[in-house]
């Protein structure tokens, strides 16, 4: 069992070598097409000049927040908090470079190969990244375990909490500024571009749609990769911490080295399982629907890795209660729940033959105006967050029950494993869905015509669906991470200086200051969108009024200056020439670094201070607190986003009797799906990682011995 | 001290006979012109008719609720809960008639006797409504505290929760009822009459007006009527239940009497320093600022009942520590400071000076359209909520420091009834706002002209004002009380047979779904609001078909068809005359009546599932959770919603640079104000009385032993 970190270190290690070579795969698909080849390497030329800035700023963090921990703690959380923070922008960066390699050559695929050449692109675009995070996951956390002695009796783990912090640091600046940078593009290019203009999605004139592709890059994968990242070590941690407390176990229970070691062995197992279902893809894929080929990789993995649990366990490989393999898959059960229960509160079509009834809803109240629309919206949105949260209540009811009252917590934090152990596979199919959507961008800006729109517009809508399960998995996880987060708070100040019930008001100080934050963090993250995006709109109509201007001078321009889709692809104007993508790749890139360091400060900070301040009960309570209202907060503004993005489909594609593209109620539509933009991409995500953020500072701040 | 309950029960009497005499004088100002008289006895019967319509669902619930409660409890507690319903319903029902008729009173007297007699008219409206309000509370709450013997030695009070719950279960039917009707109205009749057709607010030809002045009625006086009434009770309920209990105090304590008998003095110190502070009114008015003698009013009741509560400490004419004082002077400041902050995030002039920025803010992004518009509203709502949560925090903090170990929880419900002891006047000045909206809307559609207009608008303004704080006040006090009959509950089950801490699973699956609960409840009543506005909005528009299909065939009419600005008032197509508003009051009505039901047996069966269910850790946790993200949510929803309507009239009023009355930009704003109308009126205050609603079902639940 004492081998188990070294062998888990090789699987990820050798996990990464085959991410590598399909990333080869990836770039052996030659661009033989100019226009594809500019705007895929200006769209990673943009991604990467933002990645290169956004490091810039986090090491400047890293290093403070580091050297603070060398003051506080022993050297050996810093170490890990660089170690962590390190491994978590490989993971995001590997993800990010083959995610833009992969778009524009799904896109050449598609135009030469057809549907089945350019699936196999992107997917292995997103396998790449897939492979890379659950790899770098699995490798760093082992590489801890090991140096830490997690296999000794009574290691003292508190120093792994660092990693988690270092990795929940990036995750957060990665999500903020990574949610910041796509929507102020993405809101600013459709307010002009679509609404005033009139001019397509995605169109070459105008001047933000490169910022907006590469948005969706830095947004949907830098931002998901870290975010899962941290999902993932952080359960690992949690159950590690949890089980290496003295107080772990029945009294004089002498076997506590397994189940620290456990969660090392699913992640081994759940890794091992992922790969094989990524590789299961090659098989599947010949099948008829692609839908259900990507689904299946998942279902394959899943099944593998609890089979592989249950096996361990059995063959005695490790020495753990049965009850932790049940937990596991009750985690993976509730997981896909509230996947479907999302699909059901923002999909069109039916989940399981039940007719989804929001869509319609916000659908039929998009007919009386943008306010009824709004109104509707917001409304599904709060409604679809009960559900999830009785999903959860059972996964934590469930699993404490699996666990007893010695394994109970343990337990809980074993459900958050079975939603992440498989993260190989599932961030695949997450990461494979922007890659087309980009793909999509690329085709309609090098004007490829509507055949290969139309494939690259089917892989994106299954990467839609399939990204549903994906929220909920990301959801329902940081609800039992952050929980078992929690948990491994109250081992590490230790259950005799806490008090931790409801009727101390230390307590419930914390747990109102706790709640209140994520409507602060909300709050900021969707101010810094509407002040970024409305920049966004004074520079592209800027533009628009010089192209305009020059075009107006131009003998040779027969089309109607008031239509921009007339106007020509290039327009000169003195020795410059529009559309100016780069003015717009360059608001969005200082907005996002500007505005994400507020957020991040605030997550850190708020239980140091709270801790140092009012004490470890009250900072008890604020992750609590915290915990409540950011898991209802995160399900309330991600569905409320989905729900009115397809709203605002379904009446385009007549869905909703009585409506029809360009009339009034898609008009409300429209403005209902820019208000969910910040909901769905930049303020939930980011409250998924703010409160395990903030769990994850407090472990590390108990383990400082600074709290009384 | 044994006679404080009859002398408090004596006070509340007189100041019902002040209440009365009030009311006649308010009555002998005679209404001389006609359409005044018609329009002011429509409205009075529309209201009269929806709080008949609406008791006889009550009286359903309340006798089936009674009866289930006799089986479970004593008989004691029923009689409790009829006679703490019976007692609502007065007080909504009296201050409802005194609106209702002094409304057109004001207008009246604006035009014969100018601003001075309007002032005077409205003013004594509302103090109808305050003095009711405070004295049947206080009536009703002696009486239950002589019956149930609270002044004997180690008395069972917990039958008086059940007065608790009857006043807080009307108050919910009468807020979310109240809430539909009228954002319903005023939606509808606003979405047609003033963004469709064009003509302005409460013109006579829109067939919504009177449903949307009987909504002012039935929603903001006899709703908040129901609500203050029942925080008012619950913060004395909850103090004398921690008194009452056996734990209560140090070792051996044998002093527990007078604290139970300390909120009753101190409810009746109150009510007399409103009476005088309402009083003061004559004397102040005759200064030049009516909102400056509105404002003093108030300080002049609190002072004087901080005088008298030191004073009767002093004088040991009861017997607790000075530390009680104290935190109920700290409860009014926290509850002034929340005021003050609400204004700060919603109001458009300086605050002590302070330029406020969210207006600014909003109205800046009301420039790129409703989207942006709307995104800046909610995240201004979001953010707002931070420093009253503080501010909560704080006065928690302090009372429980001023209480010390043996009194902390005690001085908690005390800082409650700090913000609530006052009521008689505080509530008299939030009336009268309603009263002077209502007298604008009567003057308008009777055709007053504008200097009647005038006045009614300026008296409107000064209650906008007062009443930012009296929304401060009642979120801080619904905090506090709901955080007071926590303790109760707590209390009432026992501390040994609870184990509340937050590491206990039960406990977080009770925060986890007492959390959602708000969420749950706003979606509702958002959606109740939109589906009954749509209704109107069809209603609205098929009225006005038929006026312009009428009028096309009239050969006598001279204007143009298409501007209804140009119509007639009257309209006569077959044998009806149009607008026909009664069927407008129709929709309103059953739209209220059918939606009110949903939340409400939410509200009441959540917490008797859960507690059966799961027990009693569950339920005191899922009394926290909604504690938590009902005060947050109610504090966003409200403070967006106040928000989104200043800015809209911040650019009608040329405040915003760039953005006048009937640009693009007011469009955005009026958009945004509208999707705030359910917020600020019907979600945000539901959740006030919510959870307030929760934890007292939970006392009263406790108090059948049902509970393990």
């Amino acid at each position: 069992m004492d081998n188990i970190p070294m062998i888990a270190a090789a699987a990820g290690l050798a996990g990464l070598v085959v991410a590598f070579l399909l990333y080869q795969q990836v770039n052996k698909v030659k661009i033989d097409n100019d226009k594809v080849a500019n705007i895929t390497e200006e769209i990673q030329k943009g991604a990467m000049a933002f990645l290169f800035a956004e490091y810039k700023v986090l090491a400047i963090f890293v290093v403070v927040v580091g050297l603070a921990l060398t003051q506080l703690n022993d050297m050996n959380t810093a170490i890990a908090f660089f170690a962590g923070a390190l491994a978590s922008v490989a993971a995001g960066f590997s993800g990010m470079r083959a995610a833009t390699s992969a778009n524009g050559r799904t896109t050449m695929a598609a135009k030469n190969d057809g549907k089945a050449g350019a699936l196999a692109v992107s997917y292995n675009g997103g396998a790449v990244m897939g492979l890379s995070v659950g790899g770098l996951g699995l490798l760093g956390i082992s590489l801890v375990a090991f140096w830490l002695g997690a296999g000794d009796a009574n290691p003292d783990l508190s120093a792994a909490a660092g990693f988690g912090m270092g990795a929940s640091s990036i995750a957060l600046f990665a999500r903020v500024g990574g949610g910041i940078y796509t929507k102020a593009a993405d809101v600013g290019a459709d307010l002009v571009g679509k609404v005033e203009a009139g001019i397509p999605e995605d169109d070459p004139r105008n001047p933000g749609v490169i910022a907006d592709n590469v948005g969706d890059n830095v947004g949907d994968v830098a931002g998901m990769g870290a975010d899962i990242f941290e999902s993932f070590v952080g359960s690992i941690i949690a159950a590690m911490i949890i089980a290496s407390s003295p107080d772990f176990g029945p009294t004089g229970f002498d076997g506590a080295s397994d189940y620290i070691m456990m969660p090392i062995m699913l992640g081994l197992i759940g890794y091992v399982a992922s790969i094989i279902g990524v590789f299961s893809m090659f098989v599947l894929k010949n099948g008829k629907d692609a839908a259900a080929a990507l689904r299946n990789t998942t279902f394959i993995a899943a099944l593998l890795f609890w089979a592989g649990g249950y096996l361990a366990i059995n063959l005695e490989l490790i020495n753990v209660e049965i009850g932790v393999m049940h937990s596991v898959v009750l985690g993976s059960v509730v997981g896909i729940a509230i996947g479907l229960i999302t699909e059901y509160y923002t999909g069109i079509e039916p989940v399981f033959g039940i007719p989804t009834r929001a869509i319609p809803h916000i659908g039929e109240m998009s007919k009386t105006g943008p306010a009824t629309n709004a109104i509707a919206g917001l409304s599904v949105g709060m409604m679809s967050t009960f559900i999830p949260i009785l999903l959860i209540a059972v996964g934590i009811f469930g699993a404490n029950h699996f666990g007893g009252d010695d394994f109970g917590l343990y337990c809980i934090a074993m459900a958050a494993m079975g939603m992440l152990a498989t993260v190989g596979v599932t961030m695949t199919v997450d990461a494979y869905g922007p890659v087309a959507d980009n793909a999509g961008g690329i085709a309609e800006m090098s004007g490829l015509g509507s055949d290969v729109r139309a494939i690259t517009d089917e892989l994106d809508s299954i990467g839609n669906t399939t990204a549903a399960v994906g929220k909920g998995f990301a959801i329902g996880s940081a609800a039992l991470t952050a929980l078992a987060l929690f948990a491994a708070y109250t081992a590490a100040v230790g259950a005799d200086n806490l008090d931790l019930t409801l009727t101390n008001p230390m307590v419930v100080i914390g747990l109102l200051i706790g709640g209140g934050l994520p409507f602060v963090v909300a709050a900021m993250t969707m101010t810094s969108v509407g002040k970024a995006a409305g920049d966004m709109v004074v520079e592209i109509r800027r533009q628009f009024a010089i192209m305009r201007e020059s075009l107006s001078k131009d003998k040779s321009f027969e089309g109607d200056l008031e239509d921009a889709t007339t106007w020509p692809e290039k327009v000169i104007a003195g020795d410059m020439t529009y559309p100016d993508s780069q003015t717009c790749v360059d608001i969005s890139t200082k907005a996002a670094l500007r505005e994400m360091v507020g957020p991040g400060v605030v997550a850190v900070l708020a239980p140091v201070i709270v801790g140092l301040a009012l004490g470890a009960d009250a900072l008890g309570g604020l992750l609590a607190g915290s915990l409540v209202t950011g898991v209802l907060m995160a399900l309330f503004m991600a569905n409320a986003g989905g729900a009115w993005d397809n709203a605002k489909k379904a009446i385009e594609q007549g869905h909703i009797e009585g409506a029809k593209k360009g009339d009034d109620a898609h008009e409300a539509a429209v403005i209902g799906d820019t208000i969910g933009d910040p909901f769905k991409d930049t303020s939930g995500p980011s409250l998924n990682i703010l409160i395990k953020l903030m769990s994850i500072v407090a472990v590390v701040l108990a383990g400082t011995g600074q709290l009384v």
